[in-house]
Protein backbone atom coordinates (compact mmCIF):
# COMPACT_ATOMS: atom_id res chain seq x y z
CA UNK A 1 0.00 0.00 0.00
CA UNK A 2 1.04 3.42 -0.77
CA UNK A 3 -0.15 6.10 1.45
CA UNK A 4 0.17 9.73 0.62
CA UNK A 5 0.18 12.99 2.71
CA UNK A 6 -1.27 15.25 0.66
CA UNK A 7 -1.59 19.09 1.89
CA UNK A 8 -3.50 22.07 -0.13
CA UNK A 9 -2.48 25.86 -0.48
CA UNK A 10 -0.04 27.15 2.66
CA UNK A 11 2.98 28.86 2.00
CA UNK A 12 5.60 26.73 -0.54
CA UNK A 13 8.67 26.12 1.73
CA UNK A 14 11.89 24.41 0.81
CA UNK A 15 13.56 22.33 3.62
CA UNK A 16 12.92 23.72 6.85
CA UNK A 17 12.37 21.42 10.45
CA UNK A 18 9.35 21.02 9.54
CA UNK A 19 9.79 19.03 6.40
CA UNK A 20 13.33 17.21 8.06
CA UNK A 21 10.83 15.73 10.74
CA UNK A 22 8.12 15.01 8.02
CA UNK A 23 10.57 13.03 5.81
CA UNK A 24 11.56 11.02 8.68
CA UNK A 25 8.40 10.19 9.48
CA UNK A 26 7.35 9.10 6.37
CA UNK A 27 10.64 6.99 5.77
CA UNK A 28 10.29 4.91 8.88
CA UNK A 29 6.76 3.41 7.58
CA UNK A 30 9.30 1.28 5.08
CA UNK A 31 8.21 -2.58 5.54
CA UNK A 32 4.83 -1.73 6.37
CA UNK A 33 3.70 0.78 3.91
CA UNK A 34 5.09 3.35 1.27
CA UNK A 35 4.80 6.59 2.16
CA UNK A 36 4.94 9.92 -0.29
CA UNK A 37 4.06 13.68 0.22
CA UNK A 38 2.09 15.97 -2.29
CA UNK A 39 1.59 19.26 -2.20
CA UNK A 40 -1.52 20.99 -4.18
CA UNK A 41 -2.31 24.71 -4.91
CA UNK A 42 -5.91 24.42 -4.91
CA UNK A 43 -8.28 21.84 -3.67
CA UNK A 44 -9.40 21.09 -7.02
CA UNK A 45 -6.35 20.09 -8.01
CA UNK A 46 -6.00 17.66 -5.22
CA UNK A 47 -9.60 16.26 -6.34
CA UNK A 48 -8.57 16.10 -9.93
CA UNK A 49 -5.67 14.31 -9.12
CA UNK A 50 -7.20 12.02 -7.03
CA UNK A 51 -10.15 10.80 -9.50
CA UNK A 52 -7.36 10.72 -12.24
CA UNK A 53 -5.26 8.21 -10.22
CA UNK A 54 -5.37 4.53 -11.81
CA UNK A 55 -4.63 1.51 -9.95
CA UNK A 56 -6.74 -1.66 -9.31
CA UNK A 57 -8.58 -0.14 -6.31
CA UNK A 58 -9.45 3.95 -6.36
CA UNK A 59 -7.64 5.73 -3.53
CA UNK A 60 -9.22 6.10 -0.36
CA UNK A 61 -9.28 9.95 0.67
CA UNK A 62 -9.21 11.29 4.49
CA UNK A 63 -9.48 14.79 4.50
CA UNK A 64 -8.52 16.33 7.76
CA UNK A 65 -11.32 18.18 8.98
CA UNK A 66 -12.55 19.91 12.08
CA UNK A 67 -16.58 18.01 11.25
CA UNK A 68 -14.52 14.73 10.91
CA UNK A 69 -14.66 12.02 13.47
CA UNK A 70 -11.70 12.01 15.97
CA UNK A 71 -10.04 8.94 16.08
CA UNK A 72 -7.38 7.80 18.87
CA UNK A 73 -4.36 6.59 17.48
CA UNK A 74 -4.85 2.84 17.83
CA UNK A 75 -8.50 3.03 16.15
CA UNK A 76 -6.29 4.61 13.06
CA UNK A 77 -4.13 1.85 12.78
CA UNK A 78 -7.56 -0.33 13.01
CA UNK A 79 -9.07 1.96 10.06
CA UNK A 80 -5.65 1.23 7.86
CA UNK A 81 -5.62 -2.89 8.64
CA UNK A 82 -9.33 -2.94 7.20
CA UNK A 83 -7.86 -1.19 4.31
CA UNK A 84 -5.01 -3.16 3.65
CA UNK A 85 -7.40 -6.36 4.38
CA UNK A 86 -9.80 -4.95 1.89
CA UNK A 87 -6.58 -5.14 -1.07
CA UNK A 88 -7.03 -1.24 -0.99
CA UNK A 89 -3.76 0.13 -2.65
CA UNK A 90 -3.65 3.49 -2.26
CA UNK A 91 -4.52 5.73 0.84
CA UNK A 92 -4.52 9.32 0.77
CA UNK A 93 -4.66 12.04 4.27
CA UNK A 94 -4.97 15.65 2.65
CA UNK A 95 -4.16 18.78 5.22
CA UNK A 96 -6.43 21.16 3.67
CA UNK A 97 -6.50 24.80 2.96
CA UNK A 98 -6.48 27.91 5.59
CA UNK A 99 -10.03 28.49 5.23
CA UNK A 100 -11.18 24.90 5.43
CA UNK A 101 -12.58 22.35 2.74
CA UNK A 102 -15.63 22.86 0.24
CA UNK A 103 -18.41 21.78 0.98
CA UNK A 104 -17.89 19.39 -2.69
CA UNK A 105 -14.71 17.91 -1.38
CA UNK A 106 -16.23 16.96 2.01
CA UNK A 107 -18.97 15.13 -0.08
CA UNK A 108 -15.94 13.03 -2.18
CA UNK A 109 -14.18 12.44 1.06
CA UNK A 110 -17.18 10.93 2.27
CA UNK A 111 -17.65 8.49 -0.77
CA UNK A 112 -13.82 7.74 -1.28
CA UNK A 113 -13.08 7.72 2.22
CA UNK A 114 -14.02 9.85 5.39
CA UNK A 115 -12.78 12.93 6.81
CA UNK A 116 -10.90 12.85 10.06
CA UNK A 117 -10.56 15.29 12.58
CA UNK A 118 -6.84 15.50 14.78
CA UNK A 119 -8.87 16.49 17.60
CA UNK A 120 -11.27 19.94 18.59
CA UNK A 121 -7.61 22.55 18.56
CA UNK A 122 -6.37 24.54 15.38
CA UNK A 123 -3.16 23.80 14.16
CA UNK A 124 -0.73 25.41 11.49
CA UNK A 125 -0.37 23.47 8.06
CA UNK A 126 2.90 22.64 8.54
CA UNK A 127 1.96 21.06 11.96
CA UNK A 128 -0.83 19.46 10.89
CA UNK A 129 1.32 17.31 8.41
CA UNK A 130 3.95 16.75 11.24
CA UNK A 131 0.95 15.50 13.49
CA UNK A 132 -0.75 13.28 10.77
CA UNK A 133 3.02 11.64 9.49
CA UNK A 134 3.80 10.97 13.08
CA UNK A 135 0.22 9.11 13.45
CA UNK A 136 1.02 7.59 10.10
CA UNK A 137 4.55 6.06 11.61
CA UNK A 138 2.47 5.18 15.23
CA UNK A 139 -0.31 3.51 13.15
CA UNK A 140 2.39 1.54 11.33
CA UNK A 141 3.96 0.62 14.68
CA UNK A 142 0.98 -0.74 16.69
CA UNK A 143 -0.16 -2.60 12.96
CA UNK A 144 3.57 -4.66 13.47
CA UNK A 145 3.24 -4.87 17.27
CA UNK A 146 6.73 -1.87 17.77
CA UNK A 147 7.03 -1.01 21.33
CA UNK A 148 6.97 2.83 19.73
CA UNK A 149 3.41 3.14 20.70
CA UNK A 150 3.78 2.09 23.79
CA UNK A 151 6.80 4.83 24.83
CA UNK A 152 9.59 3.58 22.44
CA UNK B 1 2.70 36.46 33.09
CA UNK B 2 5.32 33.78 32.64
CA UNK B 3 4.18 30.62 30.57
CA UNK B 4 6.73 27.50 31.33
CA UNK B 5 6.09 24.58 29.13
CA UNK B 6 7.74 21.45 31.06
CA UNK B 7 7.95 17.95 30.42
CA UNK B 8 9.13 15.17 32.07
CA UNK B 9 11.38 12.09 31.10
CA UNK B 10 11.54 11.59 27.35
CA UNK B 11 15.32 11.15 26.54
CA UNK B 12 17.40 13.90 26.63
CA UNK B 13 17.77 15.75 23.13
CA UNK B 14 20.26 18.20 22.37
CA UNK B 15 19.54 20.63 19.82
CA UNK B 16 17.22 18.91 16.99
CA UNK B 17 14.57 20.18 15.24
CA UNK B 18 11.93 19.72 17.69
CA UNK B 19 13.69 21.74 19.59
CA UNK B 20 14.24 24.50 17.02
CA UNK B 21 10.51 24.84 16.51
CA UNK B 22 9.84 24.88 19.88
CA UNK B 23 12.06 27.28 20.85
CA UNK B 24 10.60 29.60 17.95
CA UNK B 25 6.80 29.79 18.81
CA UNK B 26 8.14 30.59 22.57
CA UNK B 27 10.02 33.39 21.01
CA UNK B 28 7.11 34.63 19.39
CA UNK B 29 4.90 35.21 22.22
CA UNK B 30 6.99 37.98 23.56
CA UNK B 31 5.15 41.11 24.10
CA UNK B 32 1.89 38.78 25.52
CA UNK B 33 3.48 36.41 27.53
CA UNK B 34 7.26 35.72 28.49
CA UNK B 35 7.51 31.86 27.97
CA UNK B 36 10.44 29.23 29.18
CA UNK B 37 11.21 25.73 29.11
CA UNK B 38 11.95 23.37 32.09
CA UNK B 39 12.86 19.49 31.81
CA UNK B 40 12.38 17.41 34.88
CA UNK B 41 13.88 13.98 34.88
CA UNK B 42 10.94 12.66 37.30
CA UNK B 43 7.21 13.63 37.84
CA UNK B 44 7.95 13.91 41.81
CA UNK B 45 11.17 16.73 40.96
CA UNK B 46 8.20 18.81 38.78
CA UNK B 47 5.60 19.09 41.25
CA UNK B 48 8.96 20.15 44.25
CA UNK B 49 9.19 22.77 41.75
CA UNK B 50 5.64 23.75 41.52
CA UNK B 51 5.18 23.66 44.90
CA UNK B 52 8.54 25.84 45.86
CA UNK B 53 7.88 28.36 42.97
CA UNK B 54 7.57 31.43 45.73
CA UNK B 55 5.76 34.41 43.72
CA UNK B 56 2.51 37.28 44.29
CA UNK B 57 -0.04 33.80 43.28
CA UNK B 58 1.17 30.09 43.10
CA UNK B 59 1.81 28.56 39.72
CA UNK B 60 -1.37 27.37 37.70
CA UNK B 61 -0.63 23.39 36.97
CA UNK B 62 -2.00 22.12 33.70
CA UNK B 63 -1.23 18.64 32.99
CA UNK B 64 -1.47 17.82 29.55
CA UNK B 65 -3.27 14.68 29.93
CA UNK B 66 -5.76 11.92 27.99
CA UNK B 67 -8.12 12.47 30.76
CA UNK B 68 -8.06 15.97 30.42
CA UNK B 69 -10.70 17.89 28.95
CA UNK B 70 -10.58 19.27 25.42
CA UNK B 71 -9.91 22.61 24.56
CA UNK B 72 -10.46 23.99 21.20
CA UNK B 73 -7.53 26.79 20.70
CA UNK B 74 -10.11 29.67 21.28
CA UNK B 75 -10.97 27.96 25.23
CA UNK B 76 -7.43 27.54 25.32
CA UNK B 77 -6.82 31.87 24.65
CA UNK B 78 -10.15 32.53 27.07
CA UNK B 79 -8.91 30.30 29.66
CA UNK B 80 -5.35 31.86 29.41
CA UNK B 81 -7.25 35.71 29.42
CA UNK B 82 -9.16 34.41 32.19
CA UNK B 83 -5.92 33.68 34.03
CA UNK B 84 -4.25 37.15 33.05
CA UNK B 85 -7.50 39.15 34.50
CA UNK B 86 -6.92 36.83 37.98
CA UNK B 87 -3.10 38.57 38.08
CA UNK B 88 -1.53 35.23 37.90
CA UNK B 89 1.90 35.35 37.05
CA UNK B 90 3.16 31.97 36.24
CA UNK B 91 1.22 29.11 33.97
CA UNK B 92 2.97 25.98 33.91
CA UNK B 93 2.56 23.54 31.01
CA UNK B 94 3.37 19.87 31.60
CA UNK B 95 3.92 16.88 28.98
CA UNK B 96 3.59 14.04 31.26
CA UNK B 97 6.30 11.10 31.21
CA UNK B 98 5.96 7.91 28.69
CA UNK B 99 3.65 6.03 31.57
CA UNK B 100 1.54 8.79 32.18
CA UNK B 101 0.56 10.80 35.08
CA UNK B 102 0.26 9.02 39.03
CA UNK B 103 -3.10 9.75 40.31
CA UNK B 104 -0.80 12.03 43.33
CA UNK B 105 -0.27 14.44 39.83
CA UNK B 106 -3.54 14.29 38.75
CA UNK B 107 -4.50 15.17 41.99
CA UNK B 108 -2.15 18.35 42.40
CA UNK B 109 -3.11 19.35 38.73
CA UNK B 110 -6.50 19.42 39.56
CA UNK B 111 -5.92 21.61 42.95
CA UNK B 112 -4.20 24.07 40.92
CA UNK B 113 -5.18 24.12 37.81
CA UNK B 114 -6.35 21.62 35.49
CA UNK B 115 -6.02 18.86 33.12
CA UNK B 116 -5.95 19.24 29.55
CA UNK B 117 -6.38 16.34 27.06
CA UNK B 118 -4.68 17.64 23.41
CA UNK B 119 -7.41 15.38 21.49
CA UNK B 120 -8.10 11.47 21.58
CA UNK B 121 -4.34 10.50 19.47
CA UNK B 122 -1.31 9.59 21.40
CA UNK B 123 1.41 11.81 20.52
CA UNK B 124 5.48 11.05 20.61
CA UNK B 125 6.85 12.90 23.75
CA UNK B 126 8.25 15.77 21.78
CA UNK B 127 5.58 16.51 19.44
CA UNK B 128 3.10 16.87 22.19
CA UNK B 129 5.78 20.03 23.38
CA UNK B 130 5.92 21.13 20.00
CA UNK B 131 1.61 21.01 19.87
CA UNK B 132 1.76 22.77 23.05
CA UNK B 133 4.11 25.57 21.93
CA UNK B 134 1.91 26.23 19.09
CA UNK B 135 -0.90 26.18 21.08
CA UNK B 136 0.38 29.00 23.74
CA UNK B 137 1.83 31.09 20.85
CA UNK B 138 -1.94 30.65 19.05
CA UNK B 139 -3.49 31.84 21.80
CA UNK B 140 -1.45 34.75 22.16
CA UNK B 141 -2.69 35.92 18.36
CA UNK B 142 -5.95 35.15 19.57
CA UNK B 143 -5.50 37.36 22.49
CA UNK B 144 -3.83 40.36 20.64
CA UNK B 145 -6.05 39.39 17.83
CA UNK B 146 -3.22 38.94 15.30
CA UNK B 147 -4.21 37.34 11.86
CA UNK B 148 -2.31 34.14 12.14
CA UNK B 149 -5.26 32.24 14.10
CA UNK B 150 -7.49 32.22 10.85
CA UNK B 151 -5.21 31.30 8.67
CA UNK B 152 -1.70 33.67 8.90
Amino acid sequence: MLITLACVGGKPRPKDAFEDLISEYLKRCVGVVRCDAEAFRTEKALLEWVSHKQGRTPPVLMLLDERGRQMTSAALAEWLRARLDEGKQHVVFAVGPADGWSDRAREEARRRGSLLALGPMTFAHQLARLIMAEQIYRACTILTGHPYHIGH
